[in-house]
């Protein structure tokens, strides 16, 4: 059970309206109005608390659980302890993913804008708006219903918020636009200079940098991550992308739809990057590059060239990953009886 | 045209004007009354805006522009649009940073103290300063005139800060002196313990860090980065040194002028770089290096000795950069013959 | 000597005082009442100054040293000049790290609460508790005794922080419990959500994270680093570890007693070290693996198995640290054969 200091249970559940929010058929002659009044894992679950079985590797943990109902694959049928009820679904994690979020709703906000916090007498504040202490709302500001800001969180003029988004804490918001459902994690800076000087032997000339960031709807970024604005075209991320913690995103980068960036990778100035990219940690891009749609790139690789739809990327610099694991063996072998 | 929400636009310019910021000749036959409202991309550029020609992959751009005026190398006169004006340049990139800081000109402040700001009773600050809300400024601090501080930003004791300088919001600054013009970005952290441990099998003893950080005149610092206070000597930045996003900087390193170090480099303690070094993406420096004036590393390179002057180094551990490649491609051709 | 605008020395003290502090032993015919007024290297130290000899690297300077004391193994006895005092120990820098402590004790804190923080009425604060301006402590929160929290930091509801820590500004606590002597620099972030998604090709569901970090006593964490909390088990930071600037430690990871992790390292998802394990800067671990106790992992390794105690490992794939020095040798010679 997650502790309560920090997180507030909903529920308790029939199984009947668990199938429902699962989106999970339930198995045959199970009783519909059983209570289930908590989550838990296969080994810790108790006949009150439903479960999940997703990978394999647990499937012994499934057929020895106490859980009094489970989420899982219906091949797994035979497998469950006869007292278990079986909610069927064939994506047993999302169906956990939003069991989870039905027993631990997203605490709700007061609504309220904090005595300390600092309004501009511009700023336009929706219904519901929630204004933590001593954050700092700027001239022209515009926040929409249902979002809440986060203590000691500062954003700069004429920045524009949809709705039902959660700015953190100490975050700090310049020259962006940012759509509906953001999550936007503490200590995020969106929309400072991007790195743009006019190099000389004798010093570097600062280049204006006069785009915006556009953050689309449903975009989670992590704590500690940088967005710079675009030199002149926008930085823009894609609908729904999730950026994880210290993740640099130079200017005039566009990430398309459903981008997944793993924490610490680096995309430099006016690469893009199509739709439902992922980036494992730690990956650099070179600047001005094209990724394809659905391309995948390992953890820590140092990415130099444009790259297919659908391609599998490894190493520095990334080549396909068959033939980057193929030199990986090649050069062990090769230390081997040369060494 | 930039956002209004965020830029301020100034100007209309004059020819005669624009070729005077922008230190360019006008070419013979140029009506230097002529009058310039706004920069633009050659692409989107109409007959009120100007624009520029650097990289030579956009002369195609060039010949078919509406720009009515346009920074440009002479050698491409014959192959401008008939109606444009031509501003000629050796460097048309630092000519057109010139112009478009005069189109677009740093935001002035506001010189006030935010009512909300937490401001000691023994800092001294000079004439013209702007503090934002919520800003902490504490005992013994001296900001020099002119000089602007962001929301949420907290100055620690006896921190000195000179004129025209430009410290973002949710900045850290402890035990540092600061010169002129530098400009520090949101969620920068200055002057804390660097990493210093007499290590011990039974536990780690702290080592007193007794030194501070020296940022010289003109430094940039880009958002999120941080910069550990010395040991005993001091963490130097030298003048005009640019650092991007997300750098980590350890106690004791000391960098020359001019240097460049992008988004997400990590230096070691008590590497010092000479003057003007580039330094790619996410480059690590072990400690107790030194790296010669003009030395560039390429990105993601590990650098584990020290670097002569003027040297071009790639891969970890680094190498000159042409035996870095070759061995890339040795192991690509291995990789084929052998898989 | 320190600049006193940041650092206040104490002392002086007598030999015979510091023979105690270093837990050092003073040479035959030391006069033990002699005084000493502060630290010093030895290339700077006068006669009123105690300074140390560690690295080897460093004799002759020892040698021909001013310094009126110095903390140096016995086998150094005989190089040392002749005013010289000598404090013999094994452990010549743990020595030196308990006499600059005593020279230079942190800050004492005004034990106060700022008037514009703001606290919340449930919070429960400590005995000789400090809370800098516009920090922000909200619903049931615990401060022990002793602890500093700085300016404009934020901790959210719950949070539990142990007796004489040490929380820098403009930092973010959320879902956590801190032991004692923990110090926390600024722009750290703990305890946001962990990037938990069940992912799919029409969007990434968001997985709830409901576990929490766990900091044990004396760690140390550095500027801008990010402790996820948990999925559902808690994330948790072992007795002594520490941790350096813009680290990210993904959910559920686990790190025992004594580590210590350099700079910009990214630990994925519930990957577990052992005690006192050494990754060097920039290092990345996959998710999911065990390090054993005592390993070390040089900088910028890509750790994607599970490594063995007292393993010494490099490169990426990270491999045992003499074959990745042979490969990369190998690697060298053949591009010098058929380049």
């Amino acid at each position: 059970m997650a502790d309560p200091r920090f997180f507030t249970r909903a529920g308790p559940f029939s199984l009947r309206e668990l199938a429902v929010i699962a989106e999970a058929e339930l198995a045959t002659d199970t009783d519909t109005e059983k209570s289930v009044s908590d989550i838990a894992a296969l080994s810790e679950a108790t006949g009150a608390d439903i479960s999940f079985l997703d990978n394999k590797l647990y499937v012994s943990e499934f057929t020895t659980s106490s859980a009094g109902a489970c989420l899982v694959r219906p091949e797994y049928i035979d497998r469950a302890p006869a007292d278990m009820a079986l909610l069927l679904t064939e994506q047993p994690y999302h169906a956990y993913a939003r069991v989870a979020s039905a027993f631990y709703p997203a605490q709700q906000s007061r609504s309220e804008v904090h005595p300390t916090a600092s309004i501009s007498d511009t700023a336009v504040i929706g219904a519901g708006v929630c204004i933590g202490p001593n954050a700092v709302v700027s001239d022209g500001v515009e926040i929409a219903g249902g979002t809440e800001i986060g203590g000691n969180t500062t954003i700069g003029a004429g920045v524009k918020i949809g709705n039902n988004c959660q700015v953190f804490s100490n975050v700090t918001l310049q020259c962006c636009l940012i759509g509906d459902r953001v999550i936007v994690h503490p200590g995020v800076r969106i929309g400072q200079d991007g790195f743009g000087f006019a190099m000389g032997a004798d010093g570097h000339l600062k280049v204006p940098q006069l785009g915006r960031v556009l953050i689309e709807d449903d975009v989670e970024i992590g704590a500690n991550s940088t967005i710079d604005r675009g030199a002149g075209p926008d930085t823009v991320i894609g609908r729904g992308s999730k950026i994880d913690n210290l993740v640099q995103i130079g200017h005039n980068v566009r990430l398309g739809a459903g981008c997944v960036i793993v924490a610490q990778v680096g995309i430099s100035g006016s690469t893009q990057l199509g739709n439902f990219v992922v980036a494992g940690g730690q990956v650099g891009f070179a600047g001005h590059l094209t990724i394809g749609d659905g391309a995948q790139i390992a953890a820590q690789s140092g990415v130099a060239k444009s790259i297919d739809p659908g391609a599998k990327m490894g190493g520095t610099p990334a080549q396909p990953m068959n033939d980057w694991l193929r030199g990986v063996t090649s050069l062990q072998r090769l230390t081997k009886r040369k060494g």
